[in-house]
């Protein structure tokens, strides 16, 4: 498969690299489980980086990546550090693909760009990345505007180009891996099934929400900001009161502060943190450790084709 | 499969009833072409309704159905034609599945509830439905609050009960059709992707919008009120806009009126009415005859499930 022979993996699933939940230790697990691991740079000042970087290494001898989202301030010393210690997988996200996808090609690395619209995939596919995500309403965390589902964005990305594609949103079993790749897609991208596991770094607080999730309990928010998918707790409950009143980018931007996903995703505060998760959750039960949920994804994968073949009408 | 049998039609594909598109025109072609025609009863009086069952018995010896929203105060006048004139399959949604499913099954009609939520889904299967139609958030016209997508919603309710399950929401192609039935649903209800056809009742110039929408162009709109999908258009920006300024239930239903919906979709004032269409509609590029659509999902459906045979890892 495409995906697999990219990024010389076994299986064609990425771990999404979420902020807070990332880091080496998940990222390893999963690259040792035979999928792509990695490291979410998000939340990571660049000597933070350099030492899950560092860890990683010494964890694995498999393929792993780093997942950089190009909002930061820090963004060229996060690059600088990811090439310097020899990274050869790079995921952007929320950012112009044209930034660094030459630059980073150029060091030999292999530059895949996440997106959540048809806009931005072309965009990416012209700056010569070598794959794309693209990433549905349903995902946890920041985006699109447009609020395309996984059912409709792979087609419609699947359409304008050619490139290798990853789905992501929505994708928490070996059945929907299925179904992501019957829409066209690649291989498949997963966040909150890892986001909830036991080597992610998430709070146990934030993973115990994760569990308890119920149909609905996931809300996209903020959208006057950058839209993000939110687990409901007091937080959300504030913002959601203040959007039904109208409140605009400058007043969200006040209530949300700086730090709040640290504060709810890493150091447990379920209270007043942002918890930023997709919605899958309600299909998420247990915190399991990665290799058995990378075995179980394979095996449901299989027994779902190996199903479907008969299924001619 | 369990869908085709209990319907009795060759394959495993629902045309959803919906109002201002799905007349006995609509409803026959399908039943003709092998999938399951449903009439939407949601926009027509008892007299219309029995003019278009009269029609579509008399253009097809197939099995077709009645769609009830079951919100209009004239249902019961509804029913009581259904059943006169003999019709076997009636699909009911936007209400309690108590309501009628007891009274139908008595006598003889085979009962399918439409939900978007997993509350619905258990409530549906307590009142003895033959089957569910779970409909995700990328679906046109009235939507669920929890806004699951069609990803996440058929492994949820597929968790929770064995009955029938229809997939809806997303579903224009036999590439999602297989995604869909990978994911755990035994069929698949279409709505947008026959909404554009050429037998549909919907206006041309409703066609042409379907046909001319962008990624992006359908909104999940008028919240407060009862969430529904429509596609961008001057009244959809004024409903828009009032609400980004916190507007309340009674402006919104202001706002909306009444007939605006038979306006925009049956009378073509693609200006001032209400477009009630999916996110598929990106995916939907030519306005066909029923049967040309139906031949090529079937095609693209055993197309995908013969590539998959192969996808073992």
């Amino acid at each position: 498969m495409k995906i697999t022979s990219l990024f010389n993996i076994k299986y064609p699933i990425i771990q999404g690299g979420m902020i807070w939940c990332s880091g080496w230790e998940l990222a390893s697990a999963v690259s040792n489980a035979g999928g792509l691991g990695l490291i979410g740079a998000g939340s990571m000042h660049p000597e933070t980086l350099e030492i899950h970087i560092k860890k990683c290494k010494a964890a694995t001898n498999k393929p792993f990546g780093v997942n950089v989202p190009l909002l930061y301030p820090q963004t060229d010393e996060l690059m600088e550090i990811i090439v310097k210690e020899g990274v050869r997988i790079v995921f952007t996200s929320a950012g112009n693909p044209k930034k660094y996808t030459g630059w980073l090609k150029e060091k030999g690395v292999t530059v895949v760009h996440v997106v959540a619209n048809k806009k931005f995939a072309l965009k990416a596919a012209e700056a010569g990345v070598d794959a794309i995500v693209a990433e549905g309403f349903e995902a946890g965390g920041h985006n699109g505007y447009e609020e395309t589902t996984t059912m409709v964005m792979i087609p419609m990305i699947r359409e304008i180009t050619n490139i290798p594609l990853i789905a992501a949103g929505g994708i928490a079993s070996g059945k929907a891996m299925a179904a992501a790749m019957a829409l066209g897609a690649d291989g498949v991208q997963i966040g909150s099934l890892f986001a909830a596991s036991k080597e992610s770094s998430a709070h146990d607080n934030f993973k115990q929400k994760i569990v308890e999730a119920v149909d609905g309990s996931t809300h996209l928010a903020l959208k006057k900001l950058v839209p993000v998918r939110l687990i409901e707790n007091p937080f959300y409950h504030k913002v959601a009161e203040a959007e039904v009143k109208g409140a605009d980018k400058t007043i969200l931007a006040e209530l949300l502060g700086k730090g709040r996903a640290k504060k709810g995703m890493f150091e447990g505060d379920i209270e007043n943190g942002e918890l930023e998760i997709g919605q899958t959750s309600v299909m998420i039960h247990d915190i399991k450790p990665v290799a058995q949920i990378m075995n179980e994804l394979v095996a449901d994968f299989n027994q779902t084709t190996k199903k479907m073949k008969d299924w001619r009408l």
